[in-house]
């Protein structure tokens, strides 16, 4: 199992646009094979900070998820809306 | 609900310490009232990233958390094994 945890530092005034692709992106994601949860977070001290954490079943299925539609529809337009500080990390269980 | 992510950037040749007194934390953890998920990951691409998702009921259960002796013993020395970059942020559930 592959968790994405993808931590997004939302631009002033940007927060409503980005809100709205992010759902898009929760509700097509959810459906996807090999996706096990795919949620999205609020900082409780920011409300610009705004968070995915993802279970996958294997890479293929995140690779896969990276070449659909809302993806590459969507992904593109979240990141011009986002401080250049935000970021992606894949991870393993460790326990 | 609330979810913490903590991310710890791990010094060189800090890791088997800094894994152990993170298993205790783990283990301990788990059996705290109020502790619903308690995870701890490595990251795929670089083995001195972990980062613990945890899920706790309440803000009471986070703060009950962070004055247990476990805690208080081992989460200092864990703050000297990792790089200043290290963070944590506490969420709720957006969608």
């Amino acid at each position: 199992m592959i968790t994405i945890v993808a931590k997004s530092i939302v631009k002033e005034g940007k927060l409503e646009t980005f809100k709205a692709l992010a759902q898009e992106m929760v509700e097509k994601s959810r459906k996807e094979k090999g996706c096990i949860t795919y949620q999205l977070y609020q900082d409780i001290h920011n409300d610009h900070v705004m968070t995915f954490i993802e279970e996958w079943e294997d890479m293929e299925s995140v690779e896969a998820h990276q070449k659909t539609e809302h993806f590459e529809k969507n992904v593109p337009k979240m990141k011009a809306l986002r401080h250049p500080s935000s970021e992606m990390t894949l991870y393993k269980k460790y326990i």
